[in-house]
């Protein structure tokens, strides 16, 4: 198994050195769900008219945040994103689930600016919703896939060809 | 039912208006529950050491990050917390829970600080483990209990009293 | 007439002391133009709907851009804000208006918070709409109104009266 | 027309994608006015002396705001800054007018950012010399000439050549 | 001898409890030198002339540094200031001693914004004269005086009654 | 000897053109120490366990802080960094030696980087530490190396080939 790349050998954490990595296309694709009541989810849909788009305003939210993930994960190296997107499948009775897509042309990969833009994102609905929901919680915030840099292509689900 | 706060009457986003709102003491706990390989679990509770303290840095990111809610979340009020706590609960196998308690004395509440909180401390332990464990996934990020305001004591699980 | 009141005796740059004003409640009400080509106009009236919502994602960007103030004028106190909302009129052919009120309690004013809100609004229109019309320019930009704290109630227009 | 590049064909908004961009030399140059008082234009002049420098702090506030624009501006690359020069023309009475210049190696133009230094420039001076005059007003915040880039060179008034 | 009190019974870093502490009128003084080669004195000291106001950035710089303390030193709470102000002494030859008071009315002390705005004055000045003089260094940044609080008045070089 | 490159001919501050350098790998290490009594030195070296782990956040500040550099020095460019590591020497009583390395393949340099990372890494245990030990105070912040780019190697203490 491997070691956790954030410590060096004395155990100490550190920015690591990614200087020789080739500046490569790189994409990641998170998502996550958020959990509410069937008034909550009804009012969110009617939204967009008079009630108020609360997904127009998670989705700047969760692009926003994105760009500040560096700021606000310690060990994260500042990548200029070339690409966010976001999209909220509202498929399913009292769930709302976001799936975020994130790129790059660096020297290091975009999971952690894929997860938080979901995170900021499903955060947002909360406090958009929270007058009359305080219930609802956040659930399957996860990496869907990664490619691009050294350690290749991955996929959730086909998690043991890895590492 | 209550209606969205945070849409005026024709429906466009706004900060609420809190001006009127009394200064008062108000505490918000929150919790979120990061699942795991069997491996990365060990490699993080043998931490504190030489593997490095994922968890220690995962407490400092979680209380940066609860000071950065209003740049997150658009409609969030700016609040001068007056105290962060984070704690981990590691004694369920291949998951950690994050528990956070955020105070405030001011015109609105702080459950947005201590679900920011929580957010950005199960990234941290992600970002720090993903090298080892890409599936690792993010569940049950909730509001546990609030208390101060005009809108009261609220419990999880204790919802049906309220709103 | 008043002096530079961001500058000390010597000429130097302070930011001002205000701990000995009293905490009252404190409004500022600012206005900018921005002007468009009639096709660019058309297209944003249009929003909401398929071609997405450019004065939704401005507003957003106002609310966000006032909590930054601080940050960006240099000798700007942080201020907890109380309210901020945003408004655009449409009303005439060619142009947006773009008024903000933004609310405190606190120790001195919030001129700076609308004013800023509106140019960050103004400017997110731009950038929305450049692809097709990179000529647009902004005017008017300007403070209507404030009331609240030792200088009293200024509305524009009646400026005479004050100072 | 150009359609707004900024919402997806669903009329969502997105992060335009700029992967497939090259790299090249991008300049942008936008000005904008600030109107005033004919004391508060003399009292400017006189600055740099006792009375404090209001343009060299709006130089430097310009600077910084130029960095920040991805931050303010929703739907932004950030984009690494290679160059940033801010001007004030002071020939005209009652009025001081604010050139910027931003350039870039990038995959993405730098019009908001040389927009986004003009804003925060006049705000800045509005900020300092609001104690003796309240009425001031921008105007005229626009792009000047953008180069570099598949758009190509544009300049202000021969805008019909474009789109 | 005092705990340190960013950490709880278990040793776990927190945000300390300041929301029992009253709002009382804080006050703190910090000072700091940078050395630097007699050429770079001279150059610097005949600046604000023709050669460029070295001194008058890193007054704005150190103000501006002031605002971000809390998102820089983890543990610090978020402080409404409302006094800032930075001078600069040089009466010594081939050094500039900075020195900052910086106030609040808030429930906890600004010692870490005075010493936060001297470093990033001194850090400034390093920058701007790097290009001349790579070898300055930083000396004697230290607390000169706090007041206000609980733990009340203090002087440095008095240090022996406090504690 | 060389011009201040910060500012143009008319000495008006700017942020220098880096577009025509070439994006080279570049390395700064820094370095500074804080002073305090012998009791804190103890509590210090003895954490890691029950009484908290102050060195351990004071380099997670210095990496976070190593990335807000253009933020707070404002005419530094923004630079993806590509590696911050920190290193404490605590060989000498009474005082902890902070070593800070910074690299970025870019246009420009990273020695301010280093030396703001040092700079909150003694800010951050100043914080930590200041309950029992008002009066530590920081010295020798300075530039070790660099190497990388037009101007090639600088060793401290060998200033005199340079320039």
């Amino acid at each position: 198994m491997a070691e956790f790349t954030h410590f060096d050998a004395a155990g100490q954490a550190h920015m690591v050195d990614v200087g020789d990595k080739n500046e490569t296309r790189r994409v990641a694709r998170a998502e996550g769900t958020i959990h509410m009541l069937a008034e909550t989810y009804a009012m969110i849909l009617g939204g967009n008219a008079k009630k108020g788009d609360v997904l127009g305003i998670a989705r700047i939210a969760a692009i926003q945040g994105s760009k500040r993930t560096s700021e606000l994960i310690p060990l994260c190296h500042p990548i200029p994103l070339t690409k966010v997107s976001v999209e909220f499948d509202t498929g399913t009775a009292c769930e709302i689930r976001c799936l975020v897509t994130a790129e790059t042309v660096g020297r290091t990969g975009v999971e952690m600016e894929a997860l938080t833009a979901v995170s900021v994102a499903l955060l947002t609905i909360y406090d958009m919703c929270k007058a009359v929901d305080r219930g609802m919680s956040m659930h399957g915030i996860r990496l869907l896939e990664k490619a691009g840099g050294k350690s290749g292509h991955w996929v959730a689900g086909a998690a043991a060809e890895e590492a």
